[in-house]
């Protein structure tokens, strides 16, 4: 984990002092993961957790569900011209059995083959493609049905910040955390790109025979994109709260399959745009 | 642009007061980019500029410098059930006579198809394509050289952020503008993925042949990562601003191409990572 941050020189600019001082900074890496010795996608990361990364990634896009789909990951050494390791390539080896996913950049989760690209497409691929369906039966995937607090929501941003190592040295890294529907942390990541710290959680708990995670809320610090929604869903996770605004197709995703979303969760205030049935609300909900 | 916001129902919950209201999102739909035909790229962005994010993206890739190699951008209508064109996958033709780049998953501008993949390589494969070098000669990229005023920089984010129009309305977009080293705004862009506001701001500068872009800042409102890093240099722009911070391999970045890369710029104050040269600051330099 040495390399989540690195220190370099900064010039300092204060009210028109300039003064010269060593910064951390968060690291960011290319991660190349391979899949079955294939390369699959590159991705810009903070170093750590590679090889839940990786895992939580092929969770996202449908490949993996269960701890024992997944053979092995291991970096892959020996191909730079001293014959050392970046520790920056993984490849990823199914189990006996498991489908290789024809994963392109022309046959992609988020698209179809054809002109029709459009919002729904990517709204039916991921709900086509999702193993735990969020609103079946009585419970979420299987599970219990979660039912939350609106106060226990309003608690967990200062609880991800308290959690947030790195942040506090560099300001710059993304944070998601899964807590309990009463709010007790269960797990948090941090990196330079808000999905790969999603898919490192995600990832973790594949590797702890924790899928689907329906008994979890996720939390992120900062915007909810259809991205985000995709992977929550995509690990059978029922709620997903975000302290800044959700994109039109992160709410479409989440009225469709059944997560619950809320955004601008900050102080005792907070938005939520789908999925309401899971929150605690004494007041009836009314128009205005 | 009738689709860059969309509207929703929320609840909206506010000191335990529960209404329901409509409210407006940014947009977020995928759009495929197509080159000569062939599907290159998908990204998730805000409905806009489609055609100029295409080209921004070409230039950030390194396929396209000048507009005469661009011969046509196309909406692909045609293959939905009903016949309609969804606007969502954009072709570009190139002008006969340029290059049409392999760029696949195996081959990426950021790695090399060898386990070597490092920060270091990321950093090669952007000083090898980059067609104006920012430090050579007496100015940017042939062009005069730029020196600007810290508290030129310090008026950046206000003028930024009253700029963007549809930040007040969602609070779910990311922004990108130029300005002149006087501080004059010469175009701003938003859009749910910082990376395309810089793509739709780079592309419209190759359709009006305002490339290289060496007279002109670019102030991002988030985090500079490395990708943003690379745009700029792709794009000849000598002056990156973000108003949080940047990543390791950005600044990295910046130190070898000779990007001066400013972060943290708020208020008065600001860091100052690479290419302090430009910067007129009054107080020398000294250590602390």
């Amino acid at each position: 984990m040495g390399r989540v941050t690195e220190r370099r020189r900064v010039i300092r600019i204060r009210d028109g002092a300039v003064s010269t001082r060593p910064d951390t900074l968060v690291a960011e890496e290319p991660l190349e993961i391979r899949l079955n010795g294939k390369p699959l996608a590159i991705t810009m990361r903070t170093p750590g957790d590679d090889f839940a990364l990786a895992a939580g990634f092929l969770v996202s896009e449908g490949v993996l569900g269960r701890a024992d789909e997944l053979a092995n990951i291991v970096y892959c050494a020996g191909a730079t011209q001293d014959g050392s390791n970046t520790y920056n390539v993984v490849d990823v080896t199914l189990a006996p059995g498991v489908p290789v996913p024809d994963i392109t950049l022309e046959r992609n989760v988020y698209t179809t083959s054809s002109c029709g690209l459009c919002g729904k497409a990517s709204l039916d691929a991921v709900r086509t493609t999702a193993r735990w369906p969020l609103a079946d039966g009585p419970g979420d995937a299987g599970g219990p049905a979660v039912r939350i607090e609106p106060g226990t929501l309003s608690a967990l941003p200062d609880r991800l910040r308290a959690a947030q190592r790195v942040f506090d040295r560099t300001g710059g890294l993304h944070a998601a955390a899964l807590f309990t529907p009463d709010g007790e942390l269960l797990d948090l990541r941090e990196d330079v790109g808000r999905h790969n710290a999603v898919d490192k959680l995600v990832g973790r708990a594949l590797q702890q025979g924790l899928l689907p995670l329906s008994g979890s809320v996720l939390m992120v610090s900062g915007r909810a994109s259809f991205e985000l929604a995709q992977k929550a869903v995509m690990a059978g996770i029922p709620v997903l709260a975000a302290v800044s605004a959700p994109s039109s197709l992160a709410v479409d995703l989440a009225a469709e399959t059944g997560l619950t979303l809320v955004g601008f969760l900050r102080g005792t205030s907070m938005n939520v745009y789908a999925g309401e049935q899971r929150l605690a609300l004494r007041t009836a909900v009314g128009g205005a």
